[in-house]
């Protein structure tokens, strides 16, 4: 049997703020440090080993993977990193909270950036420092690093990753683990529980627990659940569900 | 004009208990995890930017680096760990502290052993449980994990990887990183500077001390250097002299 295994980094500075985040490359908060040490302690007392671990570009997710891998005495394992896997990017909202979206563009704007599958927030200028065609970590990807994404579009650049990668890879290893981020994770969720373009948009995960798949080896999905106190599950869930989209 | 950096890892839980080390997987000391970020302000402070880092499969040297590019804000470039960068095998001295060993061994074995180039220390039994060959991280390599090494033989095995794989990525890339240890850096260095078979066992490098090689494109070596302040990489390199071999 064959396991995929997906987290979501653990809370960053910017979650307590209120603060739309997306490419924005804020680090964890000490809450969120505390939730992936748990996620690898999780796993390691699950009786879990990882041929290969895959992340983002971004800090939040690759130190999610590193102290998950610390707890489990795994930090030797190949760790591949892939802007695929970023979050969604927010355009021009990154770095602003709820309030001042709110003030500048109208909470019935706001909602539907909120609610949507395919709109996305108004795009970065392409003279804004927050441009990812300007950093040099996204160089060499051009035309490809966006100035903002709808989630449809998350998906449309995560999916040829997971076919041509992180899928190939559990061909032909057993256990696979991925700690990327919400949006670019439903990207994954979406396309292994064949979800509706409206159902994922109302899929929350809760941040730092393990996420597991079961496949047979002709990768058909077996089951999928969650690592973890059922009761602590759902209320982180129910958590995210509150903060709303605004958080992310 | 190109630059490979070489780090040593800073200080290990072992090296305050004057253990050989070798392929035990101990992790940092304090100590060591600040030498780790301090080296990774130096690199900053000094323009560094690394297109990718090389590093072993030993927590010591992984920890290193992921706190060096923490520093940098570079957490993001490839990583690639291989067992070929790990520390030389120390046999059946893994885990022994100098006084056992000489009580074991006698001193005049001792002397030998940590002055030698090609004289291994005894090798530990197919079934002891610190033979590689029974870790899962070394199950890969079969009969290539070694059960004791002399330092020719660290050569040896480094050679390949450092011409194969690390030079590769010197005529790909502008600067290069790797965070390894004193033995598998001694091999690098033996080959960059063509230092003699006699000599190599006396170069110490001091730990978390930036170790500069600069290149032109052919990648003829035209100079190298510490980064740091001289007076102080002049006493750590003392200190490493002063601990002898017996403290790896």
């Amino acid at each position: 049997m064959k396991k995929l295994v997906l987290v979501r980094h653990g809370e960053s500075v910017w979650n307590k703020e209120n603060r739309f985040t997306g490419w924005t490359d804020v680090d964890l908060s000490e809450r969120g440090v505390n939730e992936a040490h748990e996620a690898g302690k999780v796993l390691r007392e699950n009786g879990f080993t990882f041929s290969i671990a895959y992340t983002s570009y971004l800090k939040r997710a690759i130190k999610t993977l590193n102290y998950i891998l610390e707890e489990m005495d795994q930090m030797w394992i190949p760790v591949m990193k892939s802007w695929r896997l970023n979050e969604k990017h927010y355009g021009n909202l990154q770095g602003m909270n709820k309030a001042e979206t709110a003030a500048q563009y109208g909470d019935e704007q706001v909602h539907i950036w909120r609610r949507s599958y395919d709109v996305p927030p108004a795009p970065l200028a392409a003279d804004d420092p927050r441009n990812p065609r300007l950093d040099p970590r996204y160089i060499a990807i051009g035309a490809d690093a966006p100035l903002t994404e709808s989630l449809k579009e998350t998906v449309g650049r995560m999916v040829p990753y997971w076919e041509s990668t992180i899928r190939e890879s559990l061909k032909k290893e057993d256990q696979v683990l991925v700690a990327a981020h919400g949006n670019s994770l439903r990207a994954v969720i979406k396309v292994l529980k064949k979800i509706s373009d409206e159902d994922i948009v109302s899929l929350n995960l809760p941040t730092g627990i393990p996420y597991v798949f079961e496949f047979d080896d002709q990768l058909n999905l077996l089951k999928d659940y969650f690592l973890g106190d059922p009761e602590v599950i759902k209320k982180l869930m129910e958590e995210v569900a509150n903060q709303g989209k605004a958080k992310k």
